[in-house]
Order: structure tokens, then C-alpha cells, then sequence
């Protein structure tokens, strides 16, 4: 396939992968997890988040939020998150079909909660017709390439917990607002409050990397049964510890966002040099923008890549289509692989449709 | 308790209803439905909507709206609803839970679904990411105390269906509405296309009395399984079946619907006429009004009633009190059993706080 | 419907039950159970059972089997049963679908768990790959109307805290034992050490009462929220908390009780007498016998009643009956309305065919 | 670890597999399925299974069984399958939470299901209470290392069919069958009228490998929703199709499963003549034993294996392990890199301890 922005996840994996999977591949190991390289994973995750800190590999995105979620809520419970949150949009109801419960879901300027859109979900408490609110989720950084400072978080935090619910961070790039916020993954989740994190390098490098880490013990409850029970439980789980463990060591989780971040900058400086529109600032490895539908219709046929109207895919049907032209608004995203040469590719191309 | 406004449930039941019960406990029947008194519902149902209609009998109106859903969608697809729908807000997340679908909804001025409402929902089809839209589900009347006109019902419909998607009616008070509309239950219906119907007397003079009503035959897959094992089959189903047919033969749901209906129309006036802001049109047997906070405060000490803000009720907390105060929106509702003494008596206590 | 031995949900409701009714439509009251005759069971149930027994009034026995079992058990846990156990048999996979727990089921030889039976299930504990058990649930009296000892429900309330599991009481006939023991119900119950109890009347005179009564208050954690979500909260609820108080209030559970065993006694000896094979000793108000596949087909075409091997219906197809001729039981069970009239006609109509 | 006998997934992976991952990492690729080494292993299980099969790739065994029922069965439907099957002993309740389905399990004397067996529980058909069967699922080589034969498959199906049920494979060891068999994949199950297939080649040298293959396209409805929805779509997923397109084209299927099959015949040939009891038929690449209870506990702080009574753990409680030492069976498996070294050294520590 052309080499283009479509997502984080079109390009495949760092060479340091490799060898990490062929380190891992000596001879025997016990499976399902209890074996020596996820030991090791243990231990470097507390290393990183602290002592009380645990993890559960688990396969993709979905499988780390929906077991988040079940570690924090019931079925007649419910998350407050934004109308843009994945865990909302992208998962095809999988909380509901798994956990049972219930997303309260805020519409939001640029996919970030604050307290005061989070309050506006937070009533009918002991009130048995309605879900009761358990969870708070946020993205860091969110599906629209925004960030939350590391105060924004603990005020999130600070609410969650006066009214006795959790703050659960989808992390899915988190390595990336790491890198944008100059803080360790520690300072940005444990230190702000948050009470567990979907973490994870599949969309920064790796092969295979998703997980669950528990950041409140009092979360850590049955969760390798509930794990089992959702079918993501990995049989020759070492090979999914080595990933993360090379991810974590390697210093491959900040030279992949460095990298990746620094990318989307240059491709916004470009395109705004252009005098296209960008929509949200441009904080972490992607770039939206509004533009002719004319010009992306003709530059999807060159590359592939998402609108963004709805978040929805450029599938969409026809009627739905002549809704959305109205907006116009798609994403690129930069990857751990980009390189100049792609941006100055994808520039020209551009240029020559405006 | 003190008579009010508080809910159209808080009445007991007419009395016909024990004159059917009575008649109904004639001896020997067999159980979960194969009695002659439900085999006589069964063809009144097709009498009253037609011949491809079926009925299945359940408990609430829960039971109703969940096997609707379920009869419309499998987990991975999604309904389409208002905001405040009572599917959405008042269930406790029970389509998420026993279905496990997503609800799409929809902000709405006054409770009412449009085609245009519903199809900035309609995009994501054959996206595997997105729930696949499969149902609209409208409530007529609705929960707040608004009418769809026959050809509103039609137009969302025929957009429903050309999508191949379904349309669900919550006729929760579909007698007020039928009252309200002077035309019948098919017209409102079958003849405008909806495909299933949660049907009830609860709330219009009857002990229990719900049920599931599939008038497009093509939904009526299974469902006797599927009302079994989400635990909504009757064992002495005769007597709820007696009860049904009273409330359809016997003209008590006309009777009944009519008169809340024109209480709610004494009360709107009442009110009216001491200035109170009243929020929606009084169509059926509900009345919204805006109060300042310390009247309906102090009201709520002699009345129970709900507040209407966020359709939490009054238990909320208090951080969530203050943050409706600016809203102070509050329901009161009409019951087959409501005398003009009753509206005369709650008006004065009104007066006296103004 | 010709009267006969079909199930004791065959007959109606004693005359008690109307009279209760009337009484509790009296004006208005708050709808979900914050009414006053709730309020009067709640005590009730305390006087009946304990000062920290607790009430939650659900439609039907499988509602309050299912919320019995989701009081005891997430997903990934297990309940020990007997096959024959009715949440085994014929609830339509209603806990699978509504907890998505196991039932671990064991073969017995007369409906009975015992010690030695459920330690059978008893393994696997802290394996992640094996539902871990968490309850053990009996039937009393059980479906093939034998009958628990004290000492039997003790022992296994007994092996199960030893195991930090909990022992939950199939009770839709537990009247029917209670005047076969000659023992209050709290004897049976709280007294041997049961943790939850499914409390029905359904099948002994009540138009409809059943009801998951919480016996160990470490269960009764959010239950008001999973019984809504699951479909089973009632509007007027007052309506069926008159029917369970009148049932226990009246003596009508003693004398209806009594009634249908010592109706169950006389079947048993006329047909004993016969010479029909009886499989199970009779202690309550069924009696079960074999009979040539010829006569209970013939006696079928007279009466309704079910075969009882494989606990299946009447109902089934060709090649299952084939296999089912060498069994050849079947079920007869006595109600609160049999007469003696009704056993004479239907044992001469079994003695014509012999 | 020590190299033993444990499970076939203690082993890692061939030396083919990383070559495949590094030809499959070629700069960008559509994610979720959409990219070309997914569309070429489409082709492949074609040329395969036959044109009418199509394949999801999954994560783990316990998704591709997951995703088979629930293409087959919904929730108010059953499963027949072996008490021992994997499904029912060792997926911790994955179909009853995420399906909803009940499972109708039969004992048999080697893992087996026979028509006969499979007939004892297909009753109840039309009848609301019980689950209705709508699936028999078989595991090929079986959980006790025995083998269906292409006759008894067939014979199975054809049962199936005539009940218009589906039947299904559990195929995690699939492989070793067919080379014991001496057939091809398509002979032993399209060719025998199986419906859909559980196909993994984890077990068998990959690092990650499974799938969902639907094999009787009536069942191919919606199935990349429901993927998606059980948290089951991987998002590099060129590297899944990578793995499984290695495994059925470079031979590593057969070459591993043979060699597997004849490590377990000369572990059978040592242990034998040892005068150790074997339980059943050395068919592919299990060894079932009889001990001392004794001797497995001393070889077991030398080696890891399972004990096999229950299907449980070697972790159970005390008063399980009492219950058990009548037993004492044990599993060892053999894995595609067991050396003649590994049979040789374990056999000596074996003999030293008897």
C-alpha cells in the first residue's frame, strides 16, 4: 500500500521488535502469563507507576478499555465520557455487550472533558431507574489530538473521587502525550489521580502491545478471571511481555513519539502554509483539517484516510455523505515510520488539488 | 398517601380490572399463555391491528421496551431515540444489559424524534467499528407529555425503512395519545408503519397490564424463547391477559385516557391562569411548569412530584440541586382517578406559595 | 380447562387474594415499593425471617431465581445445582443470559444435592480457565417433590461457607415443605444457614408473588439497581406486596399448603393402590410414577400433565419420544383447589386404561 | 524454564514464523484486515477449505470458539458438547457471558460424542422453557488426545442436519488429527458437512495464530460485527494473516504435527514399557497416565504437567487433591520442538521415582 496518514496503526513495527520477540523465544515457558518475561514486565511496571501498579496484557484497544471498564463498574453502572471517545464511537458497543453497562456521553469543543461537563452527567444517585455514574473516561491524548495538562487531569480525578467513582485514562497514545508534555507516564496518571489505564504501543511501534494497568488496587479484584471470561486471555503471553518490556526499556516508547509527534508538526506547518484550515492545535502525531470536499474526494483517491465528520468512516452511505459536506473535516496521522519524504509527497499532492 | 400529581402509576386500578380477574379465575387453566383467555386476547389483537399482529404479554413496561429492542436488534446494532426517552433515561441501562446494544440518541426540543434528528445519527453502516443503526424508537405519547401527528409517525417510518431499519413505538400511553389524536390504535400504528409497539395499561387503570405487539411479522422470530429466558414469562398468564382485553373491550382505556387527559387540560388552565410558565403544549395528561425553586420546594412538602431537570429525580445530591435550580422544571401528571377537587386543592397549595 | 394434575400453576387464585387486592386500591400511593404496604411487608419479612432479612418482590420464579443467583455471583463464577434442578432446566438459560455465569450441574438420584455430591464440583478454585464456584443452589421442595432435612440444609449451607461460597434456597414451593416438616419457614432457612431465598406463592393460591428475599445481608449490596435492570422492578408494586402479606398473614400458605399435600397423599395411595409403580416417596404435593407408555398417552388425551423424563414436555419430537418410551414417568401435581372429586374422576379414568 | 511436558503452548514458535512477521512488515498496510496478506490468506483457505469458506482472524482459541457459537447459536439456544470439552471445562464461562448461550453436556468415556450420546439431549424443541439445541460442538483431536474418525464426523453431522442444528469444530489441534488421519483439512471437515471450525496453529508452532472459518456461508451473517463487538479485531492484523499463511503454505502445519505425534508415540513406547497404565489411545500428541499419587507429585516438582481428574489444576485446594488421589491421571503433551532428549530425561526421572 502508498505510504500515507491514514492511522498510527498502517505502519508495522520497529526492528527492536523482532528481537525482542526472538530473545523471548527460548525454549520453554509456562503460558497464560506465568512466566518469566511477564514477571520481569511486572516488576518494570511498578517500576514505572508505582509499587501498587499491576498489569493485564490484553490483545487490542478494545479488550484493555472494555476490561478498565469492568474492573471499575457493574452493569446498572455507567462512564461518563466524551460523545468523541473512543470507547464510545469505535468499539461497536462492545461495553455494552461485555460489561452490560450504560456511557454517559458529553458532547465536548475538542474531545476533552472538564468538571463542568462531567457534572452535567452526574445526577440521579440512589435513583434506582437510572444508571448510576462510576467512572470517568478520558483520552490522553484524545482522538482529536488534544491534550490534557496534567492539572486538568487531577481536577478530573479530584471530581471522580468526591463523588466515590474512578477516572479511567485511554491511553492508546499515551506515550505520545508523554512526550508532548515532558512528563513520565507516572506523573501524567498515578500522580494525577488516575485509577486505571489502557496502555498501550501497537499504535507507536509495536506488533502487539494492549494492556490494563491497574493503578488503585482496589480495582485489582478477580480481574484475570474477568480477563479469561472476555476471551483476552493470550496463551504464549511472553510474546506480548517482551513487546511491552522492549517498548518500555528500549527508550522505543519516546523515540517512536518523538518522532511521530514531530512529523504531524511539520506536516501542519506545511498545510498551514497552504492556508488550509486546521481544526484542533496540533499537540501530539495528528492533524485535522477542513478542506474542499472536492479536494479530499480527489486526494482520497490517492491516499487513503479518514473524514472525520461524525466520526465516521469515508464509507459512509450516499445521503449521509451530502450531510457532511457541510464539514469537510479529515484526519492524517503520523506514525512512528514517517518521514519527510512523505510529508513533502502528500504536500504536493495536495497542492496541486487546492 | 395524599392524592397528587406525582405520577399516573401512584393510582391504584379501575374497577372493572377485579371484575376481570374475578371472571378469570374460573377453575382450571394452563399455564404461560396457552389458556383461552390469552388465546381470546390473541385474536383481539389482531381484530384491533390487524391480522398479522401478535401480542406477547409482559410484566412492565421494561419487559416491553427490552423485547421490542430485542426483537428489532442484535447486540452489535444500535437504536435510535431520543435523549429523553424513557428507554434511554429511566431503564437503568436495561437494553445495554439484556441486549447489549448501543442507544444512539438525540438531542430533541420537546421529546420528538424528526427524519432529520434521526439521520444525523444514520452514518457508520457497514463500518464494523460503529454499531450498525437498525431501530428508531419513538414514544407516543411522550415523556414529556408531547404527540408525533399520524403523518409525523409515517414520514419516521418510511425513513426507518429505507434504511432497512425498523421503527419502535413506547406506548406506554398510547390511549391518551389515541384519545388526544381521536383516531385509532391501528391508525397510529400499523397504519403508519411501525413495526413493533410496546403496549400498556399500567398507567391508564390497570393493575399490570404490558405487552411486546409485533405488527411487522418478519420480527416475530423466537420470541416466545426470548421473553422466557429474559425472564418476562407470566405463569397464571390468564390473568394478565384478563385484564388486557377488559381494558380494550370494555372501552375502560378510552374512558380513562379520556378523562386524565381533560384533568391535565383543567390543570394547565389552573395554572396558567396564576401565570406559572408551562414548558410544553398540554396534549395529553402531563403538565410541565418552570417554578421558582423555593415554591416547588415547598410544594414538594405537602405534594410528591418529580422534577423534571436532566429527568433526575428529587434525591439527587446536592452539588446537583444547585446546578438545576436553574432550571426548576417540574412534572405533574394526570391519572384516570384525578378529581377536579384534587386540582382544585393542589392549586390552591400552589396559589398560596406563589 | 378441564381440571386436573397438570401444575399446581394450573389453578387460580384462592379468594384471600381479591380481597387483599381491593384493600391495597385504596387511592394513591408511590409507585416501586415506596409504597405503605410494602413498607408493612419489609417489617413482615423481618418478623417472618429475621431482622436482617430483606424483600425484593419480582414477577416470577425465574426473576427471583436470576436475582438470587446475581446476588451471589459475577460472571465469571459458578452455581453447583442439581440437574434437575429447575434454574438448570427450565429457565431457558435465563442466568446464563442476564449474570453470564455456569451452572455446575450434578446428576442425582432423587433431586437431592448432597455434601459428597456438590464436592464434586469443588475444584478449580484460583484457576483463571475454570468459572470459579460460588454458590450451591437447592431446591425445597425439590422438582421431583422430595424433600430437604434441617440437618441436610445445614450441612450444605455448612460445606458451602466453608468454601466462602453461599447457599441460595429454590423456594417456589417452600410452603409445601414447611407443613411437611412441621417447621416455620425461618427454620428452614435462616436457621441452617441460607444465605438467599426465592420465595414464591405463585403455585400455592397467589395470583402472582414471588420474591428474592435476602438472608445474608453481605448480599445485599445494589439490588434495588440489578432487579430494575434486569426487567423485573413493578410499577404498583403495592399491588403484589398485598398478595405476599395476605399469603403470610392469612395462614392462607399453611391452609393451601396443606391442602395440596394431603391431596397428593390421597392420589398416591389411590394409585398405589393400583399397583402403579411411584418413583419418589410423595412428602409434598406431587407424586411422579411410571406408567406403560400406552396408558399415560391414553390418559393424556383426558388430561393435561407432563412426562418427566429428561424433564421435557409432551411436546417433543418423534425420535425423542422413541427414546423416552423405556422411561416413561410422569408428573402429577395436587393444588390449593384440588378436590377429592377431582382425584376420583382421574383415577377411575386411569383405572379404565390399565 | 525447564523443557517438559506441559502443554504444546509452552513451546514457542518455528524459526518460519519470525520470517514471515519481517516479510509482512513492508511499510504501511490498511489496518483491521483490509490489507493485502489478509486478502492473499483469503484466497488461501479457499483453495483450502473450499470456495463457500471464509475466515476470521481471531487472538486465542477462546475467541475463535466464542465467535463460532455465536455464529451459530443465540442465546435462548444450546450447545451440545463433551462434558470434557474445552469449551464447556476450560474457557471460564466465555460462552455464557459473551453469547449467553447454555451448554448441554454429556460425559462420555474418551472425550467422544456419539450420535447416541448427542441424542440424549435433543428434546424439548418448541418448548419456551428449554434452551433449544441448536449446535453440537466436537474437538478434533479431542481434549484427551483421542480422534474422531471422517465417518464418525459425518455421522455426527448428518445428526445435526436432520435436527437443523450446525456442528462445529473445535480444531486447536487440528493439525495433529490430520496427520494421524492421514487426510487433508477439507476431508475432515467440509467434506464431512462440519459448519464451522475453531483452526488454530498456536499449538503448533505459531506465535499467535486462530481462527473462526465458516465453513456453511448460511452462518456468515454479520460475523465482522460480532468480532468486533467480543473485543476480538486485532488492528495489525497482516501479521496474524502472515502467521496463518505460513502455516498452511510452507508445510510447518504438517512437519510440526508430525513430529509432535511421533514424540508422544516414543513418550507412549517409554512409559509403557515402563508398566505405566496409559488411559487412552496415544492418537496424536497427548500421553494420558495413571500414577502413584506419590510419583506425580515428585516428578511434578522436577516438571510441570497437569493433572487430569476434573479437568482441574495441580492447584487445587487440600480437600480437593484428597478426592482426587483415587485418580491420579495425568496429561503430557508433546510440542513441535520435543527432542528425543527431553522423552529420554523425563522418562529417566519417571523411572528413578517409581
Amino acid at each position: 500500500m502508498k505510504r500515507g496518514f491514514g492511522s498510527d496503526n498502517h505502519s508495522g513495527f520497529s526492528p527492536e521488535v523482532i528481537e525482542a520477540l526472538v530473545r523471548a523465544n527460548d525454549s520453554h515457558a509456562l503460558a497464560y502469563g506465568d512466566d518469566e518475561v511477564t514477571a520481569r514486565l511486572e516488576v518494570l511496571i511498578k517500576d514505572t507507576f508505582g509499587p501498587q501498579a499491576s498489569i493485564y496484557l490484553v490483545f487490542n484497544g478494545t479488550g484493555a478499555n472494555v476490561l478498565c471498564i469492568d474492573a471499575m463498574c457493574r452493569s446498572h453502572e455507567a462512564v461518563v465520557c466524551a460523545e468523541t471517545a473512543h470507547i464510545n464511537v469505535d468499539e461497536c458497543g462492545a461495553p455494552q455487550r461485555v460489561v452490560g453497562c450504560r456511557l454517559l456521553t458529553v458532547d465536548t469543543p475538542d474531545g476533552k472533558l472538564t468538571p463542568e461537563l462531567v457534572k452535567t452527567r452526574l445526577h440521579g444517585f440512589g435513583f434506582e431507574h437510572h444508571s448510576q455514574p462510576k467512572a470517568v473516561s478520558i483520552t490522553q491524548s484524545t482522538e482529536l489530538g488534544t491534550l490534557y495538562t496534567l492539572d486538568e487531569i487531577k481536577a478530573l480525578a479530584d471530581l471522580a473521587h468526591s463523588y466515590n467513582m474512578y477516572l479511567h485514562v485511554d491511553g492508546a497514545r499515551l506515550a505520545n502525550a508523554a512526550v508532548a508534555l515532558g512528563c513520565s507516564f507516572k506523573e501524567m496518571t498515578v500522580d494525577c489521580g488516575v485509577d486505571c489505564l489502557s496502555f498501550g504501543g501497537t499504535k507507536n511501534g509495536l506488533l502487539m502491545g494492549e494492556s490494563c494497568i491497574i493503578l488503585n488496587s482496589a480495582l485489582d479484584v478477580d480481574l484475570k478471571f474477568r480477563r479469561k471470561q472476555m476471551t483476552q486471555l493470550g496463551s504464549k503471553m511472553r510474546f506480548m511481555a517482551a513487546q511491552m518490556e522492549c517498548y518500555l526499556e528500549s527508550g522505543m516508547w519516546r523515540r517512536n513519539a518523538e518522532h511521530s509527534n514531530r512529523m504531524a508538526q511539520m506536516l501542519y506547518q506545511e498545510v498551514h502554509a497552504l492556508g488550509v484550515k486546521v481544526m484542533y492545535p496540533v499537540q501530539v502525531n495528528s492533524v485535522f483539517v477542513q478542506l474542499p470536499a472536492e479536494v479530499w474526494h480527489a486526494l482520497q483517491k490517492e491516499y487513503f484516510f479518514y473524514d472525520w465528520d461524525e466520526g465516521t468512516s469515508s464509507e459512509c452511505s450516499d445521503s449521509e455523505a451530502e450531510n457532511k459536506i457541510a464539514q469537510n473535516v479529515v484526519r492524517w496521522m503520523c506514525s512512528f515510520d514517517t518521514t519527510e519524504e512523505d510529508i513533502h509527497n502528500f504536500v504536493a499532492a495536495l497542492k496541486r488539488l487546492l
